[in-house]
């Protein structure tokens, strides 16, 4: 299952690297930047959550500075979105949330899976699951001086943590890689997008 | 004294980790933050300044992803906050800035031992600690969009590294390993909580 | 060309540190900070360029840690910006840009030749000479709650990475390894001082 397995991290990962990269360009157009800075904003947020990933991980240098595809793949993504913003009409919100929720699945799944090929306790892979999946949006979210998605959302890095243990627990149970990595993705993506539609939030703690 | 040591940055550590991570998720639920919020500014306050003390020491994973505990205490801490924070009545202020004291003299003797018994020099092992100090402070206030706390407070960074001095010259003095961290330990505490007590601050450079 | 090659990245590298530790003081004075923010912002500014770029390379511990002179230099010219400030008369803006500038393209050259030395891709060691170059800025930024400069500056990252890859192509060409470092540096340099004299700036998207 060696072969496969790197197949799949590659093929989430890239994916995962040009919605993310979309949705990175998007954010900055909205923030009034040129179009350096929508360049760097892409690449921020497609590769950022990869990359502590991997610099936690040790595996360095990471991903996407030994493959240069994960750098052309963002930048495209990024030159698409602004040459295509003005044109494209205003872009519906629920194609946004629903990119967004597809690119957090797709490096949830990615992390954790690499988490554990590099022989990572199984809940240390979750974290770092959740770390690559929501990563690029916080440091998006710091450089556009916001409160990260990832604090404010309803159900955001939670879905990522769900797909995760999901993937996790596949693991554990003897799947196939492909299997849990489905599922896992499934879930975290369908998690995020029914807390969406649902308005559904998690308690916040009362007042003394 | 490999044995006593490596036990010692481990209890710092660990008992550093529960307070910081508890000072963390105040921070979230006075932020209002949703529970997942809460946990994730547990993790990030308290093993935010490990990590970045461990990525630059090149000892990754770090300690932080290597032993479970680290996270399980980060997240017990959380819940319990979470849980507690109304019952407990306002929490005054003098504990909260004691538990934070006390925290950062627990991580900048931990992380000041570490760079040492990983043959960092003095100088470098000084500054590492204050790092370790007072990264993951700085992380929740980058995460909350305020001006970090160890920019700001008074005698904060400062007492970290007054510690970390203590220690190093303690160790160049060949004191055992508990006495200077020890003492490096009760000098940052206690600058912080005086200076706090006296509102002592440091200059400000003056306006041409 | 090994050791001219290595003492060229360590020039430029000690240089740029001086000038950027300079700027970051300056912006410190400016938030009204004390005088450890000024060091803390002096010496962020001055390594967080070049410790991403080798936390990212996996040259660690970065150079700034593993050299005193480093941090050594960096607190320096905190000192010497905090006590010279207000003596020094209000400091012309231009003057201020110029410095930034010649930090930006020092950092830019010696952050891409470490990478190629480092046997990076072309495309990748841009990326990371360009990392090099406005990580620092963007870390004071950021710890300043500000949107970084790279995001809002004309033509200062585009400046960066168009010294960058000058040196590539100078280097792929077997210019010698001065020769393409001068004139990467001239043209970062050249290039960020004539977009400001301009106004030059870079195309924002269309709205829809």
């Amino acid at each position: 299952m060696r072969l496969p397995t790197a197949r799949l991290i590659e093929i989430a990962d890239l994916a995962g690297t040009f919605l993310f990269a979309a949705e990175g360009a998007m954010a900055a157009i909205r923030g009034d930047l040129d179009f350096f800075g929508v360049m760097v904003l892409s690449f921020a947020t497609a590769v950022g959550g990869g990359m502590m990933r991997d610099v936690l991980l040790g595996a360095t240098p990471p991903a996407a500075l030994r493959d240069w595809r994960y750098g052309a793949i963002a930048f495209a993504a990024g030159v698409a979105t602004f040459v295509l913003y003005s044109r494209a009409g205003a872009i519906p919100d629920w194609l946004i949330v629903s990119l967004d929720a597809a690119g957090l699945a797709l490096f949830a799944v990615a992390g954790t899976e690499k988490a554990l090929s590099h022989g990572m306790h199984p809940f240390i892979a979750v974290l770092l699951g959740t770390i690559t999946g929501v990563g690029g949006g916080t440091i998006r979210d710091v450089l556009l001086v916001q409160v990260p998605v990832v604090l404010r959302a309803d159900i955001y890095a939670t879905a990522a943590m769900a797909g995760a243990v999901v993937m996790v627990c596949g693991r554990a149970l003897r799947w196939p890689a492909p299997l849990a990595a489905g599922l896992g993705g499934i879930v975290c993506f369908g998690l995020r997008m029914l807390a969406v539609w649902q308005h559904w939030s998690l308690p916040h703690a009362s007042a003394p």
